[in-house]
């Protein structure tokens, strides 16, 4: 495949409304993401955008899915920057290996998975197939600052 | 080792009364498991059967620790199913890397430990000291579906 | 760089006035930590210290955030001990790849990373720069035994 073919997964994500950020402002004790060989390991992201949470509550009382899944969005681009951070460029990517999405939950809310299909499916449009993952959906009590959603990914690089 | 001494997982799975499922269903948006080299790593699988969760609810208060042990040996099984999905076959499992348990835990629920030692146990009686993890066991708020427990397996392939 | 000059990361945590403990005792159905090639996964590791746990209770309740932070610097000293127990010695760290914090947290507690940060900085005091690693701070309903705090490793072997 020439260059000129490889799909670009930054003009895509721009194309799709999301471009891709700065890597997600971590404090100095550690990293964005790290590499094991050809795995990246990203730290969690939540849905920061420019410095500041784009909602904060708990999934099923203050915030709805169709909410949720905004934040799920928010986040997963923010864990691609962090792996951009490691690897210089997201064209690094072979595929996703695991995508793992905490959603804070309110007592009886139980469609975490729905709220993570907004991430797959992002990740499935940036990426075609090699954006499908192996995927935990979790509710959690509490996630950092009130975010909604916190997502890690592990992607595998070519 | 010849062939015939190598022990046969999913014949011994049915031995122990847990016939192999077909893997757990996922949405087009993700994968039963996927693979990282000679690593494979599955989605959390919750106790699934035929299609339909066998109980549901906060283990400490709707379930007792029995009934989630029994959950959680469905959901072992479900996430080997993942693994045969991704590598053909329960042989090619050298070892079991890691498990994480997630059980969603009615308030005061502090018994995680024992409820997955049942997902372990039933590791080990299939495999054999290669199915000796690494495993964390976390109480979480709510899972998926109302599933009382999920788990997420790590494998290391021959 | 000879031998004499390498760090030696017991001798540092002894100075910091944590000499590395035994491995944690687990249950015969599972293991401290395992390894898939150079890379180590070590079980959840929560502030047991001589066979109990240091404190327990829920953080932003029982258990302020300087007391959690002692329980997480305990915690994940264990998880360096499970290291340890796989290898033989910490020399044989390369790096620290990902730490993931589970918290238990009460009702509106969100300072889970001002919690985990004891831990980063254990890290980077023992192994400097290489301790940094990607991380996941999370708030969970329940931790096993009543632990305020949960932490597993990554880590890469040179």
């Amino acid at each position: 495949m020439s260059e000129l073919e490889v799909p670009d997964p930054e003009a895509r994500l721009a194309e799709l409304g999301h471009p891709l950020p700065a890597a997600p402002q971590v404090a100095g004790l550690y990293l964005p993401a790290t590499r094991a060989g050809d795995v990246v390991f990203t730290s969690g992201a939540i849905p920061m955008r420019d410095g500041a949470l784009t909602m904060r509550g708990k999934v099923g009382a203050d915030i709805t899915i169709e909410q949720a899944q905004d934040a799920a969005r928010v986040a997963v681009v923010n864990a691609l920057a962090s792996v951009a951070a490691e690897t210089g460029s997201l064209r690094r990517i072979m595929r996703v290996i695991r995508l793992t999405g905490y959603v804070a939950s309110a007592p009886g809310f139980i469609d975490q998975p729905q709220v993570m299909d907004a991430a797959s499916q992002l990740l499935v449009d940036v990426f075609g197939d090699p954006g499908r993952s192996a995927r935990s959906s979790v509710g959690v009590a509490e996630l950092p600052l009130g975010a909604p959603v916190e997502i890690e990914l592990v992607v595998l690089l070519r």
